[in-house]
């Protein structure tokens, strides 16, 4: 038996055939058409389906369950996307509408939640009970795993760890709060933070890296520079620490979960992105100087394959 | 069969003898002498179960086990409390302390998850699966219940809510870190909030309800002078409840918990309280207005029994 994972995003659609002890068989991805309805969006991914199945032979007699990952709040009880504005959904019954193609259980979910079940299933945190992932892209995304399956809260909104505020009375976030973490611990807020203070710096390596164009400014450049001595890149990333950490002790002290996984664009920085982090953190959880055990920090393990693998091992859900 | 539990404090001990179906049969409170070793306090609390039993006629072999809540992070596995300042706690191996007094096991565990534990069992959460109790005091408290049952993190020091930092940059906080909830939410603050403000509003009614004697000024002026209109009060209370609710929304976005139960002595001014959380709580969760469940707000029920309750009805813990 095979399971089917479906990553849908505002840009692509990824698809994989899964087999049951999580290898990837094989995987496509297309286009997201984000302007039609839903009913089209639903048909392309299950022709996206068929095609794959077709390719490697296998049969829908051989598919366990397929199980998707979605970029918004899902009721996934009654298979409901309840909003995902990246990809114009609002009150989508989406499973009744997979009904029409396949006759197997079909699990809908949070992308974020996706990525954090890959993670504890199969990559960084595959030994611990707790961990938390947070995804460093635009927003922030956030992932609760307890006793290794996801946390849901009451309506399945849980894990909006991006919307907790870090700052009273600071930046209005898109949520309608002020503060909210992702305002300043995101890639889109490194970047931001980047440009403001290049345009103001133009010695700085950043300025080179990018040809005096400061639009084309974003985190790869900024962990380029500051590798490279480049003060002004070193200060914007002191800046930015100072939140990330800020909101990483913040999951510390409520959950002191066994690991924190740092997944998305930014922690492609590797070792030196997480060495800066685990120093920002250190200095400022002071409360955890005594405890015998500690969370550890890792970077996510399984990039663009935790979406497909998080949303094949989807369980019922609740 | 009965159960004991005790709730050890900075100023008192409370103990009871308890039904197993949560009837405290009787109880009693003696100071705690914090200023003795801890071998000290455990005898004065082995001598107080002693007399509690004799006293309503029940034997040692009647009683199934003892739990006792502890203001600080406590190994439960290992009945160990690694921290506790109120009481001049530090690596105290406890349980087997009261091993040379009993023969039953024993259960200790931090205080405010047993308050949680006691709300969720016989309190205003026992309908729900997964509640948050935060305590307004000195600081604030926090307790994690998921899935009916203490949520303690790797190293039994998880639920640090108190600890949540929500000002960058902002006030320091005892444990080293700036702008932790409780320096803007806990009782104390709210009272270092009123004592500032007065003192430059003496025509505010909270003045009068203290007789002019500004240190005088706690929670409870506040709310009655609001109550009357006082517009300082109201001033006071509006700050202080965007940082409380500021919390809140953060815990919500979280974990979106079936219930929020709030304890501890501001929580006494009750319904008139309860109405300002709820439409603060309301006002900046702009992200929860389209789901169809949602976090309720509540008021603890139990009181000072909530720490002898959660304590007497510990499960084996990690």
């Amino acid at each position: 038996m095979y399971c089917v994972g479906v990553d849908l995003g505002g840009t692509n659609i990824k698809a994989g055939v899964v087999s049951l002890d999580g290898r990837i068989i094989e995987s496509s991805i297309i286009r997201t058409r984000r302007d039609k309805k839903y009913t089209v969006v639903v048909d392309d991914i299950a022709k996206q389906i068929l095609r794959l199945l077709s390719s490697v032979g296998i049969s829908m007699d051989e598919v366990d369950h397929i199980g998707i990952g979605v970029p918004g709040v899902v009721y996934n009880a009654r298979g409901v996307v309840v909003r995902a504005v990246n990809v114009n959904f609002s009150d989508v019954p989406m499973r009744d509408e997979f009904k029409k193609y396949f006759d197997v259980p079909l699990y809908i979910e949070n992308d974020a939640n996706c990525a954090a079940l890959a993670e504890s299933k199969f990559g960084v945190a595959k030994d611990y009970n707790n961990s938390i992932m947070i995804t460093l892209g635009t927003g922030i995304g956030g992932g609760i795993i307890i006793n290794r399956e996801i946390y849901r809260g009451v309506n399945c909104a849980a894990g909006e760890l991006g919307h907790m505020s870090i700052v009273a009375k600071g930046r209005t976030c898109s949520c309608g709060r002020r503060g909210c973490w992702e305002m300043y611990a995101s890639a889109t807020a490194l970047k931001n933070l980047a440009i403001k203070t290049v345009s103001r710096n133009k010695q700085s390596k950043i300025y080179d890296i990018v040809n005096g164009d400061i639009k084309r400014v974003e985190s790869r450049a900024v962990f380029a520079a500051a590798k490279n001595g480049d003060v002004v890149a070193i200060k914007v990333l002191g800046e930015y620490m100072s939140y990330l950490s800020l909101g990483i002790v913040n999951l510390i002290n409520i959950f002191q979960p066994d690991v924190v996984v740092i997944g998305g664009g930014i922690s492609n920085a590797g070792e030196y992105f997480l060495k800066k982090v685990c120093e920002a953190v250190e200095k400022s959880n002071e409360m955890g100087q005594d405890l015998e055990k500690r969370t550890i920090i890792k970077l996510a393990r399984l990039g663009n394959d935790a979406g497909i693998l998080g949303a094949a091992f989807l369980e019922k859900g609740v």
